[in-house]
């Protein structure tokens, strides 16, 4: 732990804890490249074999997966009024499920639709790196 | 409104209650460019004069906003258990602040540190377009 400002430490936490946060998410953020210059996306997703697995429609979104795969995806939980929270940030590569028996796979896992669109792609992110930090209030 | 699954719509935002939602909030999400990926950051901010304010330290967010200006910040809230919530994307260019006048003006927005570092790099970010949605529940 580092000593920050106000009383706070950032911990770094272990690749482990990591996976335990995003698996515990509902919703994140994917980060993806479209006309070179980077957007993020709020969605819904599911953890499952140290992957992250999510639907799209057609869109920017799926364009910019489509030409660059490189993508980044983020969960934090902030409680802005304690100055404290964690995020998690994990890079990798997103890669469409073609065959029919990754579809149906990805299917029975628990991922909510909540918004508009058939969501007809299926895609997983295969991790490069996992990272994630905590600021806290020392004791 | 568009139709959405389960009986949820989606109202594509006016810029101007984009501008009150950035407004309104503490923490945000900027999107910059690190080895040519995407990477996702959470972080304080400030929005004064229709631009977004933030501060940061040496590290790999600095070192994207030095050779990939071009960013997008978000901000949303989603409450996972009704399946609704907002969602606002800027895109635009980032700048360091270099006019001591221009620093001097940026300190005094309220903007919280409640992270490490000194973060004595300030920037600002100029929007190129602003886009924001929500999901609700019709009727």
């Amino acid at each position: 732990m580092s000593p920050a400002g106000g009383g706070l430490f950032v911990e770094h936490l272990a690749e482990s804890e990591c996976w335990d946060l995003l698996s515990s998410g509902r919703v994140g953020r994917i980060g993806v490249l479209v006309d070179s210059a980077p957007e993020i996306y709020p969605m819904n997703y599911a953890v499952s074999d140290r992957a992250v697995f999510f639907r799209t429609d057609e869109g920017s979104k799926l364009r910019g997966l489509e030409r660059s795969p490189s993508v980044c995806f983020e969960v934090d939980e902030m409680q802005a009024d304690l100055r404290t929270g964690w995020s998690v940030l994990l890079k990798g590569r997103a890669s469409e499920l073609v065959d029919p028996a990754d579809v149906d796979r990805a299917r029975a896992l628990e991922l909510e639709l909540w918004s508009v669109g058939a969501k007809s792609h299926w895609f997983r992110i295969d991790p490069r790196e996992v990272t994630g930090r905590r600021i806290d209030r020392g004791g």
